[in-house]
């Protein structure tokens, strides 16, 4: 069946069913004018939205109707955990062809539901409407959150970490557009996961609340070198970044080679890691390490704050290297 | 300038500079990861998402950038209004072509931050990515309510009311889609004004919080019979419109009369009105007249509610008038 076959109350109706009632803190869900949510008792609340265009953030024939919803989640709720918040209720707002597979909207929603869920959260609510052509996602998350993290608080003196590896969304990235790979069910098992499932950091949100202080913290959905740029920017600081530490990815280094790439710019410049770039005083980096690996989350030392503006990544004698681009500019990489 | 040339980064520094710091609740607005609010201290967080995408809900000759922005947030914060909230931030996904003029892009989010604004919110973050060719907006409205209207509370023996009049905006349509008018500015005063700024019903959903309980209540943005049947639907009830009562506006008459067409049906079916549609007990009726016309809003009583199921519209004889559709089904009419 296609969906101008059941029509857009039809797909709300597939959808409320399949995702129930919702848990706490959603009152009402899925079909009214708006979602009715009990608001959190106590801290602040967290909300972002996060657009994922076809031929723009994905290609439709390297992923399906599940891996579309379970990314555009994942990168959503990346921004709430990057506040240093969990997840509270996410909304999709769906622009799908009518000639589209219902089972194919169905599939691609209710993933949506299921790639929260596995974050605490509940699909809440959203929009459907016909889209001439392309798939257009806005993904909507809320969270909550005691202290949040932001952008603008690193110090001079402070020490940049960054969570897990990098390079791996780069290297996938490299293998779907070189054609090497003809779908994401197609890369190596150790890019599969963190391509199809990119895992937002709560865990590391969670454990680094035992701080003394809420560290300076962005998501690397942009590449390392541009997010840090935003922490630059935002915090009027300047940051080094030691190339020699960063824990590229080992899959990474690996599809580089064989492809005569550079891991090290892929794992500098590559968008959509979602892993935590952090800033936090000296005194605060061995119980953050402690606390983050007792997670099993791995957590490196990448660089230092200084007094001054932007971004230098240096070699391992101390000179910078030259990029000729630091990340991802939506308008600009069309 | 176009914005390949300003850039993703560039546009968000201009209106992050345009819209300011925001007002309450909005501690961190526009520029980190998420945007942080002051929970409410009681009540409920409502929360609602309207795509608003070129070719399906508007046409971009007919409107400026302003026009779309304002557009675009009365259908977002209308959801709220009707669930007898008020709002507190607007967020807003853009989907814009990179070929654009960057002042296009401003003039169309910096009405986003006015509209939100006359409302009694702020823009408070959103995302911007290229799109290949159509504009695409998901307007997110969060608000906040004591107890939430909602649809699935009308009850045998309760009143059904609108508020204004109806058959405006599907005259304004007539009028742009028939090549009358060129453009929004070309329409008559009367209906250039609700087409272009159209009025979420905050005023409505304040003063009768006063009612002992709070209202069934949906707004008519997929026409008035449809949205009548997603009430019929939610309650399990049966709705009945006694045509005779429809406040058709006057504007929609003369459209109707000059274009050889029936501005009832109109009233019956056009979408995009944002007036709420209210069931009442009989004895809270007067009440709710002399609350909403103090505001200077004219509320209308159109019918009624009984056991049963679906919507029947009756002439004043009491017979059934056939239509061939209730209003929108964004897939079924693309």
């Amino acid at each position: 069946m296609r969906l101008h076959e059941l029509g857009e109350f039809g797909l709300i109706a597939r959808i409320a069913e399949a995702v129930g009632a919702g848990q706490e803190p959603v009152v009402v869900g899925i079909g009214d004018d708006a979602a009715v949510l009990e608001a959190p008792s106590a801290g602040y609340l967290l909300v972002t939205t996060d657009a994922y265009l076809e031929g723009q953030h994905f290609r439709r024939q390297w992923l399906t109707a599940s891996q579309i919803g379970w990314r555009a989640v994942g990168a959503a709720l990346s921004d709430i955990a990057a506040m240093g918040g969990e997840a509270l209720a996410v909304f999709v707002s769906a622009g799908l062809p009518s000639t589209e597979e219902a089972a194919f909207a169905e599939q691609l929603i209710c993933a949506v539901h299921e790639a929260a869920t596995e974050h605490g959260a509940t699909l809440a609510g959203g929009d459907t409407c016909a889209s001439p052509d392309r798939i257009y996602l806005d993904v909507v998350a809320v969270g909550q959150g005691q202290q949040p993290w932001l952008r603008s608080t690193a110090q001079p003196g402070d020490v940049l970490l960054v969570t897990d590896t990098l390079g791996g969304a780069a290297a996938a990235l490299h293998l779907l557009e070189s054609g090497t790979v003809q779908n994401a069910d197609g890369l190596p098992p150790a890019l599969r996961e963190c391509f199809i499932r990119p895992t937002p950091q709560f865990a590391v949100a969670r454990c680094l609340q035992q701080l003394p202080q809420p560290p300076c913290a962005i998501d690397i959905s942009d590449g390392l070198v541009q997010d840090a740029a935003h922490i630059a920017e935002a915090s009027a600081v300047a940051l080094t970044i030691q190339a020699a530490h960063i824990p590229v990815a080992e899959t990474c280094r690996q599809v580089a080679t064989e492809a005569g790439a550079d891991a090290l710019r892929w794992a500098l410049t590559g968008g959509e890691e979602y892993e935590l770039l952090l800033a936090l005083p000296r005194d605060s980096v061995e119980q953050a390490l402690t606390l983050v690996e007792a997670e099993g989350v791995k957590l490196t030392e990448i660089g230092f704050v200084t007094a001054g503006k932007g971004v230098t990544v240096v070699d391992a004698a101390g000179n910078e290297i030259e990029l000729d681009r630091g990340g991802w500019d939506h308008f600009a990489s069309y």
